[in-house]
């Protein structure tokens, strides 16, 4: 039986922002638009607490009263990215210190040290306050905490606070600083310590410090993100019974564990720039070209699906509870160059996430600020309070989803991805050369998944998680554990395991068997050297292929079939039964043929889909997207099913919906 | 009736690094090689007074009666750009901290924070015992105060000293915090203060701060280069009457507003290294191999224009006095690659200053020294005191001068291109693309009109500076006001309006009509949105042309005619009467384009130059340049007048002056 | 009579990673691969002195034992390189502080100030110690003091003991600040100093310092390497009478007088990694990508002769004792990319250093550790213990050397080609040019050497190693001296100056006479004015080929022959005799062309080697390597001798070595 659920959009508003008189017109416009969700308060505590102990939510009553009126569904943010003045100045050593040790001040936002315990006894009470006063109001349907982990590089904190909390957290883990010498290797170069008081935060040493030791402060750095959440979490749950609990996540960031901080909320949402994200995240300057106006037509689609997985995680596994909680509605002002999305841009953006099972597509903003550091990020409305494009498309699109109906919530995919924030961390510690990173390592294979037509779960790398798949894939997953070799060995799952997979033990030291360690009986592979190379210097395979930066030379059993090697000679892609072992990092026609053959062996056919067309089968829906500036015929990926929404050939960035047969 | 001035040479003396048996030789040759003029004194505070109150004028007045007695006229500098080391060791925090906070030691110069009260008092105390004892000599004609205001970077300043200031003048301007709050658009991210005393430098925030509160502390920094430079123009006035106080700018400096420094000036001089600022403010790879020798065409005839709007600005004009105070004589110490001037190069130099209405133009430096951090700066002499190229081509140009004879002041133009300093400075802070600048939009223009032979005057965006003009050209000036549309909408005046125009108030909002604010009524257009794209995504036009990194998308009325258009349709080039809206970044045929068709309807014929010939009109006499490599006919251009220099075809870096007919 | 040895191997081996009973098979392993040497102790502080004063020899002692019982020969490192935390958190000022005034800490490893008299007390403790235990034991060979002086530009400190200890060189130096003021010009900018103690370190100035300042920080700083290098010195010496003293120099590194510290060594060793030097030192794009796999096929070359330069330095000449300390076994970890050695690669490197001279090439190192920061360096066996590539390859060229049995050292060359280290410190802190450096200028004339099939020595600008050459080549010295110049002008030898060479004098002023100083009489030449230009912009020769980046524009006497010209006419090779001057910066033909002109000239034949082939004249072989990727008929160039290695067509990476005719 599968569940139905009405797809809806939201916005994000500021009542503290405008008149008190223009709210009641903001609150009509939104609801002439089809809007049915709205998130306030989450930038506000100057206004919710103006001096020390001096609540005023007055107009927060009021927005409250004006917003449900018009029966929208509020989403009140909690205001800790944004301490005030007065209370920075109570304890001016809340803000974090970069790792040169100067303090990052106030005067723009996420100006807090994680760690510090002083600054978190604030965040618990203005939650506390917050959650008293509106926790069971009719009109609020979701809290979100905080706004942003991690956004300009904040997780991270060379403090007095965060060193002695890194030291306890070494303590209770180790135990004794001889268990923590052994983990670490400390022997080398002298570097023993006999106290865990004499360990130092790994920032301003010579050169760079030991692996094993930054990878642990990233972890503590993380775990304080985690309890800094669930710290309000706990509170808004104990006065807010029956509220939804969220944080939106950011794409590309992956300095804290997200699957952890998600384990303590009901609803994940991340904010979707794709524009802005082109330019950060793509290399690529062809690419960058041609879908300059509507972004990369992979990166947003992976977004979604990861944190699909962060949502409601309960016993190991994600319900997949998840918004978009901002949605880029024009060009931004955060990106080096900041281009306007090409029509129809829009609209594909709130179908992708729709179409990978999103609740709501919420915009950010309502209404351009003409002051402060945002007034050239576009908006619904333009500063002046005339509707803006992103307006009318809201209201078509609002309009195509009451045409739609409920749909099914996304089923569990036959394809999962593992993507993990530790071997994000590691890889980052440690590139070895210097383009090497974990998420280019997942994005290489999903592309190649989604260019080949197929629906993919992101997951951790969890047993669950990858339990009766027909394929997964290992993209440079650093440690791995014995558990997930073994839900991996058994059954009819395909599996491929991308270079550096299982190379570390969880101590950061190269695994006692060596690579792919835990992996090693599973592949039948054993890895003796790797190398890097620049980007002039590729390594060619046999087929015609390319390992890009990324080699390494294995030796293997006599259970393993070499199915290419490289132009030298050395094995480059080795089989054994359902595993493919990847030696060296593909490039996308490498990793097209060999998820292609993968996904042929596992049952499931791989389309030949057109360059700028991607799609996305959702319970009974099949959804097309044209990212190109062409029209394209999609009829030979349509089925044969009515077509909801959206006809072939498909207009440039334009979305197709059919019922699948 | 025209004043008819001698135009003179001038060269920069330092008496101090040389043996006292020298100076006389020295002196005569500067005679020989038909020197008029030389400026010496401003970094030789530590020779003037060796220690705490004891001065030493001996030596100066030696130096005096040497260069006097040659008939050499003397400027001499305030030493205040070099505090010697007794000085920063009695007062160790007048030195600027830089935006890390870190201090800005003393070892090289301008190691002085401009909010530094006890500095000032010290700089007052040299320059009024300079005044006293040289005020009123024979020999002097003229000051410079200081050297050099923001060279290094050094306009602003994170000290105590300009935190205390920067609170005192947020006070004087906003009288309370809520003004303040409001004006800034505080309320965005809780950045709201209660009181003047809790508001920081706007160094060392998390992410970009508010750049209302950037703003205004660059409007503050240039305050106190003004008044730095006002305390010592007035003390020396007192003390000396008659003489001309001037200060000496430097190319491509926008961190301070140079109109209202030379507000305090009687004379604007500048320090034109055409070499070294080519390998820094010049993009184009082409154009940089093929004026490596000469220097880029547009850039120092900019720069003349632009400082001749500096001095001796009186009741919101400008008179017009100003002189090259150091001119490149040979290969130079600082940019990057230093190469040697073509032959012809320095002469060249020379005439488009004296085209273009100095009053002097001064070589640095006299002698090349063997020591210290210039010792690679070529000059007249060589470092063992014999002549150099520049020597001889000095005596040359003086020579040529002589036979020129007294030539006009220059005219009024008929084309007046606005340059305004806050807007350099908004766009620096707010650049939404990383490579958009109000120097380069000014630019851009310029080189339009300079390629079409027209003469301009860069002009601040003040109502009186564009009365009465034909063409008045607004690239991209941030607010503008009522009065300056004004100015521009009766009369016959035509105007090109540049993109961003009139986008923002002067509390850096987004004027609440939309852009361009106050030019709305005028160009009969509104701005909706704005994209910034990179530099391999320029737009294309209709007509071929293209707008380069900067687009918008306008709406306008029906009085308005749409000259282009982009490729996907939107207006690029509006007009409205005698009004041209240019909804883009023009590249070089599109600002030669419009340019070039609003001249002809202002009644200013347009000329086809050769690529490497720029003429300038002065009073009766035309200036043509060739910056080529080869000779170039260029009696197209003459006219029909006497040729007062030269002769077509015009040798490569070669002059030609012909009476106007 | 030449004396002959016989050239071995080693190994960097660190029993206190390893467990205890692994010692025995790894010490056999190592006999196993014809190993006879090995580096042991030198980052073991924290196991050597686990608490202050208590000290641990047992392991240390039963290591000698293992190792010696296989009749290794001991290399013993004193650990100052890693000083343990709890020494650091006795002295927290024994750490430097970097440029910005920032502590470099602990948790790598060189966290230690070289003038900190505190730490040098106590690295003088613990090499006594080390020094009375094992100073005479019969399995050691030599003594490494401390490890990789100026490894992670660890030479210079902003400290105050660096403070303190400048102010008294200066003092001691100059006697008088009047005599500093003088020689550094301080009297441009108002420098002048009072005082010595008024005098800072040269950072944090708001733009460059005095040139001169900076050089005598330098200075300063390399003596404080040699002192705290002599310091142990002298205590091994007195203690551990009749073994060799060494340091491991490393690659490119010029921060430090290598020349001064070798005259306090026996021994000069250095750290080879021919793939990480490639990546870092090599800037063409081509090269890199044909080399990517052996390295740039001159740069160790060149190393080589320069070290050889600083071992045992007696009377200002070397008796050219040296080592390659650590030689790269595969991939490594601390280039940005890291590419595995082609095959024949490493037995190519091992032979290179041994045709130079090297009595050992030592592997760097036994073991890969599988923890902390090098886990990712290859070694001669993996992380498990198995054996890896490098120890084949070892043990096969073992078996060559036996089979070539003694050799004789390397006799004087013919020619030889100046390097200096105050001429290196000079450029960099004046390029004038952004990419003039010393190495640069000395390594266009070597590489042009080499390619001649030239055997070269790397000398100091000293008389006496000049003395009796047939050609001696002067890239950029900058001060040179009377000395040197007349060592020069008798005789035979045959000359080759650069451009820059003898501009300054040793106060880091222009030369008075001008350049090229003291070199003037000699070339017939005086330098009026130099240009440096973009590398888009080289000066054309008549001859086709180029001057590269730096050109200057000389006089010459009636006696000076020009025999190429820049395209515009300005002298470019000037010849007065035997001696040549090159006005400008050669690219590879020019260079080239002068370099087999004259040592045609000087009556040494230079050969027409195949772009991949080098080749190395030892004694009584000569030894050639091909470098590419192709096999290739190095007949031409065997000469008539025996085959002891190799054949020709020579492999790829291949080696062979010929008995000179
Ligand atoms: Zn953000
Ligand atoms: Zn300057
Ligand atoms: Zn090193």
């Amino acid at each position: 039986m599968t569940t139905l659920r009405k797809q809806r959009l939201g916005t994000c508003y500021y009542p503290e922002h405008w008149p008190r008189e223009r709210w009641e017109t903001d609150a009509a416009l939104m609801a002439e638009a089809g809007i049915s969700h709205v998130r306030i308060g989450e930038f506000a505590w100057s206004r919710l607490e103006p001096e020390p102990g001096r609540y005023d939510f007055g107009w927060m009553d009021e927005a409250f009263d004006v917003l449900g009126a018009q029966g929208l569904r509020i989403v009140l943010g909690t205001p800790t990215a944004t301490p005030p003045k007065w209370l920075v100045d109570t304890m001016p050593d809340m803000v974090a210190l970069d790792d040169r040790g100067d303090p990052r001040r106030f005067g723009s936002r996420r100006h807090y040290c994680f760690s510090h315990q002083g600054y978190r006894a604030e965040c618990a009470r203005i939650a506390e306050a917050l959650a008293r006063r509106y926790g069971t109001h009719d009109a609020l349907e979701a809290w979100q905490i905080d706004n942003e982990y991690g956004c300009h590089d904040t997780v991270m904190s060379y403090s007095r606070a965060a060193l002695d909390g890194f030291r306890n957290w070494l303590a209770q883990k180790y135990q004794s600083p001889d268990a923590l010498n052994r983990a670490w290797g400390n022997v080398f170069w002298s570097k023993e310590y006999s106290s865990f008081d004499a360990i130092d935060l790994p920032n301003l040493t010579v050169t760079e410090p030991n692996p094993a030791h930054v990878m642990d402060f990233w972890r503590y750095s993380s775990d304080q993100v985690v309890a800094f959440n669930r710290l309000q979490a706990d509170i808004i749950r104990r006065h807010s019974p029956g509220r939804a609990v969220s944080h939106n996540f950011m794409g590309s960031e992956i300095a804290f564990d997200h699957y952890a901080v998600g384990a303590d909320l009901d609803i994940a949402t991340w904010d979707s720039y794709p524009l802005g994200f082109l330019d950060r995240d793509t290399s690529d300057e062809a690419v960058k070209l041609r879908y300059l106006g509507v972004g990369d037509p992979d990166l947003q689609a992976f977004h979604h699906d990861l944190y699909r997985a962060c949502g409601q995680v309960r016993n190991g596994q994600s319900e997949g509870r998840w918004w978009v909680m901002e949605q880029q509605p024009g060009p931004v002002n955060w990106a080096p160059f900041n281009p306007a999305p090409e029509p129809g841009a829009l609209r594909l953006w709130a179908f992708e996430a729709f179409a990978a099972g999103a609740e709501i597509v919420s915009y950010f903003r309502w209404r351009q600020p003409s002051f402060a550091q945002e007034q050239m990020h576009e908006a619904l409305l333009l500063p002046n309070g005339d509707r803006n494009e992103g307006w009318h498309v809201c209201k078509k699109v609002a309009g195509e989803l009451n045409a739609l109906g409920a749909v099914a919530a996304p089923e569990r995919a036959d394809v999962a991805l593992v993507f993990d924030y530790e071997s994000a961390w590691a890889w980052a510690i440690q590139p070895q050369g210097a383009d090497f990173s974990h998420l280019d390592m997942a994005l290489r294979f999903y592309r190649a998944l989604r260019r080949a037509g197929v629906s993919v779960d992101v997951v951790p790398p969890t047993p669950q998680a990858v339990q009766g798949r027909k394929l997964v894939v290992l993209p440079s997953v650093y440690a791995g554990s014995a558990a997930l070799a073994n839900a991996l060995s058994g059954g009819d799952t395909h599996l491929i395991v991308g270079p550096r997979t299982g190379s570390k033990t969880r101590d950061f030291q190269i695994h006692p068997n060596l690579p792919p360690g835990p992996f090693g009986a599973l592949t039948g592979v054993t890895v003796t050297r790797v190398e890097s190379r620049p980007p002039f210097a590729p390594v060619a395979l046999d087929n015609g292929t390319l390992f890009e930066g990324w080699r390494e030379f294995v030796r293997h059993g006599d259970d393993v079939t070499v199915q290419a090697r490289c132009a030298d000679g050395h094995p480059a892609h080795l089989v054994k039964g359902r595993v493919h072992y990847l030696a060296g990092r593909p490039d996308a026609r490498l990793a097209d043929s060999v998820v292609r053959r993968v996904l042929a062996d596992a049952g499931i056919a791989p389309l030949d889909l057109h360059r700028d067309v991607r799609i996305r089968d959702n319970g009974a829906i099949r959804y097309l997207f044209n990212y190109g500036p062409e029209p394209v015929d999609v009829s030979p990926w349509t089925g044969k099913g009515d077509a909801l929404l959206g006809e072939t050939p498909l207009e440039p960035r334009g979305v197709m919906a059919v019922r699948r047969a």
